[in-house]
């Protein structure tokens, strides 16, 4: 049977004031009138029974997570006491699922990011999952920019395919290259973002635990053996990365190319690209009024009126209780914001 | 006996989205606790008593005048029925006081500007007032800039001094000169800037009325005659400036060089200028977070945060239901704001 395993931990504080402590980027709505992790559910239809979908998150976001799930049984929503990273969230919420079902697949992806093309999506999906038979098979998105903010994927040899879709061996996996040699990869193809979305089958990820993180599998051992304990195992657990503690080292790693309108929405840049733009190139979310302003993004959700004048590149997001206006282009600054905020120990707005 | 009168009937729309409709720039607070207007009446104090202090204002914002105007007995609030452009406002005030005392001598001043030397200005106003024994006294502001947005008055030939404060003969009234003439007139000395505030005595003022606008003297007899019919007369007065209809024609002008700290507050622009800006050219008001932002304006005064990100010569305005995000001289497009608003006859933020 087909699982889903969406991972909401994030805490980002690149989407300040929209997103706070108490709402981290996977709770915004951000291309969408829903939630980017209610999109992530939805765009599962027809390809995962909601029942069969599970949500690992902070126990700070368990409820909202669980108001944004409607139809995904309360219980599915697994929380983690603390966090320590992608490899041990993914090898427990293994365990839970081949605990029920030693025949699972299992699609891991991230609570917060936006693909514009749903069905191109499911499709894509459905492949992979026909493709994990005994293998991990990652999505390598094919990259249409010299992006320098993601990790790639360099693609091996073919393998098939699935559905019609290509799978081809890992070659290796590469970091964040700088610009040229981005460009590079861009020239000479056959290199993919990875996106952080694999389906496995259960019994193989759990293996691959075993083989590369073997204090990881004893502690899910433990785990499994008294849940109960979950509050004093599951922070002495291994606090790794899939990528560099599993996917890197395994040999039983596909890539599927795949292209599907995908953004991680890394940043307010990056969220206004997932909109349709006017002519003039800027995106208006609200009651906005606009004179001579081109390529600016203005969220005027909270309900406010919001007029800009004569600002080409403008980033202004605005919320009940804080407002951010911004140079297109500087959002990384954002977190200096927060930094800021954190040293006043201004907690209502953090 | 002295008096002023106060002349609070502005409408403004640059000042958008703090002042609307019902909150004309003479209610904001700019550069100051204190609204602009209260400011105005403040710094008469040992002047002018109180009970000497006329305001005259449209129906619309009589209370607020009242309210901002504490100690001003409320009889003083003087409320057109309509407004007639100034030499109405002025005639009719001036039979007002006139009807009480005959040797009355009245300061006339704008309720909506700024003046920083609040002492300098009362010593100034005081030998005003002395001055103005049986001429109209114009305050002529020495210029420190070659401003284009005001008029001009060229001073002419000495007329002795009084409380030490040079007085002269009016040369002639200069229209708003063009960026090269107005330079010129700095050079030159001997040009300075009409700020609308002048002081004389009652009777001077009155024949000087029936002198040059006989039809406002008559209207103004008819409603000396029947002030109850002030409904039915004041909107048929003569509609026309003081300064052309009556100071232009005037043989009677003398004026006096004066520097205080003025500025008529003309736009957001200028009201950044009457503020101390910090070591990077930045006025903040209220709660607000700069990062990488050099001479901006941002009145957080409504309550909410405001994070400010890698922009310079920003200008952002806040209130509870709308928020101006400008470039620092763009001042002029606020009313193709407002005029947009008025066309979508989105009266809320009227």
């Amino acid at each position: 049977m087909r699982y889903v395993v969406i991972m909401a931990g994030g805490s980002g504080t690149r989407f300040w004031p929209a997103s706070r402590r108490a709402r981290p980027k996977q709770f915004l709505s951000i291309g969408s009138e829903r939630s980017l992790l209610a999109e992530t559910a939805a765009r599962l239809e027809g390809v995962v029974p909601l029942e069969h979908l599970y949500v690992v998150t902070g126990a700070a976001h368990a409820d909202h997570a669980r108001d944004d799930l409607v139809g995904v049984p309360p219980e599915n929503v697994l929380v983690e006491p603390t966090g320590r990273n992608t490899a041990p969230c993914i090898g427990w919420a293994t365990r839970h699922i081949l605990a029920k079902d030693r025949d699972a697949r299992i699609a891991v992806l991230p609570a917060d990011h936006f693909i514009r093309d749903t069905a191109r999506f499911a499709a894509y999906l459905d492949a992979a999952f026909e493709a994990a038979t005994d293998r991990i098979v990652l999505f390598g998105i094919i990259p249409d920019r010299p992006e320098t903010g993601y990790g790639y994927i360099r693609q091996g040899e073919a393998r098939g395919d699935s559905r019609g879709e290509p799978v081809h061996a890992v070659d290796r996996f590469v970091e964040k290259p700088d610009a040229a040699t981005a460009e590079k990869y861009l020239a000479e193809g056959g290199y993919l973002w990875n996106a952080g979305m694999f389906v496995f089958p259960a019994r193989v990820m759990d293996e691959e635990i075993t083989a590369h993180v073997p204090e990881l599998a004893k502690g899910l051992d433990a785990l499994e053996a008294d849940p109960g304990a979950i509050y004093t195992i599951y922070p002495t657990l291994v606090k790794a990365p899939i990528d560099t503690a599993v996917m890197e080292p395994s040999s039983r790693t596909l890539v599927m190319p795949a292209e599907f309108g995908w953004s991680d929405v890394g940043s307010w840049d990056a969220a206004k690209d997932v909109y349709e733009a006017d002519a003039d190139g800027n995106v208006a979310l609200g009651d906005v009024l606009l004179e001579g302003v081109k390529n600016g993004f203005v969220d005027a959700r909270a309900g406010r009126k919001i007029a800009v004048v004569g600002l080409d590149d403008i980033v202004v997001v605005d919320t009940p209780d804080a407002l951010l206006v911004m140079k297109r282009g500087q959002s990384q600054d954002v977190k200096k914001v927060v930094a800021r905020l954190e040293k006043n120990e201004e907690k209502d707005l953090l």
